[in-house]
């Protein structure tokens, strides 16, 4: 039996495997969670992050508004399912206004490390790069410098220092719908200088993991487990018609986080359902979040649905690992 | 309150605004109107204009054929809402053959100017132009000489001449899925010789207002009200899965309508159910006509949906106008 | 009543066209008959193959794995809606390890001739290029030689010589996602070495026929009727979001394959159903297999669905025929 | 003998062919006329357009800076060979600064009409239109409205009224290194509003004249002749290393200039020397002036090469035509 | 050392290699041999081929007119080096017009079997495809079928059977200036019907042999020699400004020629003269050609030098594969 | 009078402006100064870094090979004209293999500062990064880990800390031939971790300053005035045959260099003699080094010509910066 090296949730949400289904990851059965105007001036909610805090939860919600001008929200939920989303955007404090000017936020992940709750997300400036913040109590968000230089997306910090340094996961981009991408690892003493940079795993190319072939990169904050990091990321196929999103994991060693110790050839969760199929983008299922419960095993899994709305889904460490062990290349 | 500029519609279709719901346009609720096999050799039906025409309404409607051939054909209707459509394409009468010649014709517009229905169109010659004809009876139609060079889309006339000069609105672009487009605005005495051609408004390039970002186009002929021109267009974004077509709304100066007074950064409907999103060119809403009822101030707007059926909704002059307002860069 | 050269088929599947149905393809009302998950690791099953066997019926199916590896797969059906497909795909036997080590496989064919199933296939060599096989049994399986050089698609067998030569069409084109592609006729004395290559027809470019105008390819074994080899291929128009695949229908001279006699303007079968939109690739219908009885001119149409799922349609030779005839250019 | 419609020129330009010299141009032999750095801020003098003027020849000169700013600039020569060309760009009046706003100039034409020079030129307008100006001295320049609607370039007028309107040739395009290119025919009565659009000619598919396969356009003012118009035009053929611009031939009705008698298969004069095919845009030979002298048939033709430098070349009205028939489609 | 296995050639065009020069190929010190106008109608004269004939020699040549139509021309010289070209393009004749009918030609060569002289081009047929004919006395010409399906380039005999089979290397292409482009080998028993398709080797992608890392293609009919047969071939890098053809040498099995012993890493000419760097393609040299002598082992190589002129370059066979061996992979 | 600050270098190259030449750089009259094979396998040599060392001059030198293998070499020089270049490349020390393992290498500079020669390259590590080392005595040298997660080219060191913290420029950029690029100012402590990144400057859009409109990126080690920075740069205009590089000039604010006080409309030098011209990739100059003396004021500019040569230029910091000033934006 694989563990979670982390907290008890015993308010995690969630639903039994359904009798005979046979996949890995299922889907909560009142899909989607959260609505494409969830807000009063949202076009889609989607691509978010929540993590536990006080007696509930929280996260941190990329809204596109209806001049799909992107950017993060706050919301709130006693349960994980049900969530409060604030109409107005995140406004961080900091000292120099040329990294507080915002051009555009998306796809935010949230992280506890130590003492505090930091968010990722890409970050418009001059180009897509990774923005760093954090806040101890989801009011106040105070905005660090940008971690890279562009062009940059899915900025997933790690839940611990790993040999003492912070340590961040990121597909390096272009400045456009990049044809490419492959996930890097960075590290830094203080979250403002990153460096020895390391290449972690690349997009598959030929026809045995034909669904990461065009690109990867990280989903949520990686798991720690007894058998090393547990990351789901997203990796994408370019059919004739488009970019298939979908969902896969790896284990990666824990001291050294850039040796991928496992990866499944399989998919864990694709596009199927209506909600995830048909949207603004077709056919995409991106993970930015996962709550688990160490005393079960479960995970619940949060990701974006057609670039419109957020989708749960559940699974379990013991299941995850054993099917990416199962199916590793 | 704002006001029409026209004349009174009675009959004009309407369903009363949902309870709670908060957006300015809503749709009818047996949409689509039209379905994509309502003529007998049809593939779909879609982007087309009607007008008031005698007790009732007459169309000019893009039907393509099921060899996917692009055609325009007349129809009636006596509420505006169940439509006949003719099963033979519009035959023009003209002097020169030269012009005559059909390529291919699609995305019609329909303007009662002075005496007559003006009918513009994407024309097929030698690549795409705007095609000019009239008729006074739906019945016999006349071919006026296209209106500009190729490569052009979208042509819209105003219901009025301006400054003593007959005006219309284009969408200047290439002979291919055009990824840029602007708005022009151009003048003629006689609808045969065209030029004082205006820059009236780009696509827009950045977070403000992404969804209009790639391309726009002008909609239904220009509402005539107390504030200006109420113009309704298109807009376009292109994402990693293609093109999505959003419906946008602007108010231009009544004597020189090449300036814009207000031009909303949100969009007004965007392509959110089944049939907006599911058909022959996904996340698509288009719209080519309004029918106005000054007294009501009520507006109805035909649009086509996924390019494969047409679609109705409902708003008013008063609400789109301080909506466009509230919101405008 | 125009009449099929070949067997009877008193089993074949049927359902008789709805009261009041005007096209020549109807669909079966239980479609998709083959759904995506139908095997314990398939991602989608589609664009496959069937043919009469024994009491029933037996086919090679296209089933993608969750890792979205191509491979092909047999199955077995009594009543041809019905399948049982194998969990292991096809192995071949062999001389040549250089042609039996397996890159990738899809889009089969499946063709009688003579005393045994001749099985083709899109056979990755460097390349995509037409696989051979024939099996005597669905059970074992020898690879003959590849056709062609790389770089084709769709290789489609005659079911008898012509000429005292074996027969194929197929569809050269490049690497990707190819943006052109015609049919081609060539000949074998022994399906191994091909020669007097013919071009058939090119994708139509013009409005006239505008659903086909930037590739078609060959679907099923050609059926042999008394007005020639009766052809149903598909046929792709680019639109601004993705491609669109329908089918369409043309007839062959029997003794000359590579000269058309007849050829549909009008599609015949075009994807309209949530089946057909939505999936994997949406706007996919793709023809690969037709059972037919000579006794009733019925034809059983399998295609693939949005490259997700399986459906059936049907018609009759004299309908189709007859459509073809009267549509043609 | 063929005639020039037109006026004498003794002093025209002019070096006998050479001996032995086959083609039906032949070039200075002191090309090129203009150096790249003829002004103290040039980086290329090229595209340019001349004229007879008082004892001898003004022009207009397309200058791009060393900032690679593209304008138009007068010049002025006693021989039509050595021009010294202004330091300031030419600056228009007029009544309408969104008109006179400059954006870019480039590219050149002038032709005198009744009692004007007039100057069309490619305009900056939101992308790239025809400009139309006119002077009576070459120092002082009055600028009319932009011709046509962007996006388009090479608007060439006549030298005088075709039944009773002005007339322009154009080449629509895009807004880009346009891959497509057809010459119209535009009309006018005043200059200002032009229509009564004619295909002229399109770009040559096919390996029978493949040099103008990609895109044509006009290049001098249409020389009038005895037995039409002589239209001297660029070509272009896309090769894996670029654009590479001939000239070519034809001679088009002198009363319905759309209708095209005549065409050369063959171009008149392509990139072969080191001026020619080394510069800022390598292979370049682009045609934009012509004297012509009626007493003796002479014809100089001035030309843009690789975009950096001004070459002159010389052919005569009688080997010009005949070469043009001989070689006609 | 390393000996030819082929015919003694005294009278081969040759000059000895400048002292001090360090490269395996040097250029014919008065390159080019032939230059782009050498016929009346000539744009350019390259990628060609030369075979030893009677007393001296004869030869098929690319000449692009100035329509720039590609056609193949029969030529002859008594040195090797100053030739005769004719001005009419060869006829073939044959039996099927469908064969005959000629779309384009370009880019022969010329190998000699059993009792007569075979020539492969690219040949226009619904795309490119391999030409195949024969001559006995370079005056009368017999076409056979194409090889091959299109779309392919770069057809090139083997000089015997081998194993009983006629051979033919061969690139398949798409239908533009392809992107990608791999060596293969054809066999056949009567140079109609082609099979057991072989790759034998691919562009190398990787930063070691940069040069040939976009596409190669066959140059010369293969040199039989006791360590294998020497295959000097065409490769290409994309550059930002375009591909440069480079070439290089690789030793095939004799018997297996599918099978690459030694492969140069190293390219052994490319473009650096005027006449290889400027011209209609710059930056070209496509060898096409070689002469050998196997009392000597002196190569004489004939190349197309940017795309315009041809050039003559030598080396022996000795040197030959002795780089090839020292730089293999 | 604008002054260096810097060291005295009495033995820099230097040549006086030839008389009546007006532009702000002019050119060795022996260029180019290092030829393609200087070295006895080099292709190429070009886009490479020198520095005054001991008594003379050392250097940092791109070296592609005739495999078109790209990678850096030293050389030395008396006189920083006459170069002896090394015929093995560098070889570094390090701890960490994965860092040290060699992809290729290309485009180096070299910076002084402190006790040691830092070298700076385009280094491939999973795409194009940044790579780092230093020297002591250009005979042992030593990796440090990359400065940035690729992909990133032109890394450019500045010559002194700055605020305390090491600084350098650079322009990510994408895994091709990127049609984008702004440059970016970086922060370390320890050249390792690397953070506070700021954008310097763009791409220019527009006609005003068209040369640098495509990309741009840092030349050589920034040269400290009195004035600021003074930054040689390229910029890349996209022409229909591909992209050319010029080179400007800025001055950029001493504590913080990501100000820009100045920025030259004009570029200061570009490709117009034949080997800049003419070569592997034509229309190239492109400044990696300048050696300057505080003395006179003299700067010594080496570029890269056409990928294939070096260049070498000459100006002074006074002639520079006022040139600058004066045509700023």
């Amino acid at each position: 039996m694989s563990k979670i090296i982390g907290n008890s949730l015993p308010s995690i949400p969630w639903q039994d495997k359904p009798e005979g289904y046979k996949k890995p990851v299922w889907r909560y059965n009142s899909n989607p969670i959260i609505k494409r105007d969830a807000t009063s001036i949202s076009n889609s909610i989607f691509n978010s992050a929540v993590i536990p805090y006080k007696e509930g939860f929280a996260g941190v919600f990329r809204c596109d508004s209806r001049a799909v001008s992107m950017d993060i929200f706050t919301g709130f939920s006693e349960d994980g399912i049900h969530w409060n989303i604030e109409e107005k955007p995140i406004t961080f404090l900091g000292d120099d206004q040329e990294i507080l000017k915002r051009e555009y936020r998306y796809d935010p992940r949230v992280c506890f490390i130590e003492d505090r709750y930091y968010i990722t997300w890409c970050n418009g400036y001059h180009g897509p790069t990774i923005g760093v913040g954090y806040t101890f109590d989801f009011k106040t968000f105070y905005q660090l410098e940008n971690a890279f230089l562009p062009y940059n997306r899915n900025g997933v910090l790690f839940p611990r220092k790993i040999n003492g340094k912070y340590a961040m996961l990121s597909r390096p981009s272009d400045t456009g719908h990049t044809p490419f991408g492959d996930i890097f690892y960075s590290q830094s003493s203080d979250l403002e200088y990153w460096g020895h940079h390391r290449h972690v795993m690349s997009s598959y190319k030929g026809d045995a993991s034909a669904w990461q072939g065009t690109k990867i990169g990280p989903g949520p904050i990686p798991i720690e487990t007894d058998e090393g990091w547990l990351l789901i990321y997203h990796g994408v196929i370019n059919t004739c018609n488009g970019f298939v999103y979908r969902v896969g994991s790896a284990i990666l060693d824990l001291e050294e986080p850039w040796k991928v110790k496992y990866r499944s050839r399989y998919y864990i969760l694709g596009p199927e359902e209506y909600y995830e199929c048909v949207g603004d983008v077709p056919n995409v299922v991106f993970p930015c979040a996962a709550l688990t419960d160490k005393d079960t095993g479960r995970i619940a899994l949060y990701y974006g649905c057609a670039d419109t709305v957020t989708g749960l889904a559940f699974t379990t460490v013991d299941e995850l690992i054993q099917f990416t062990k199962e199916h590793t290349f």
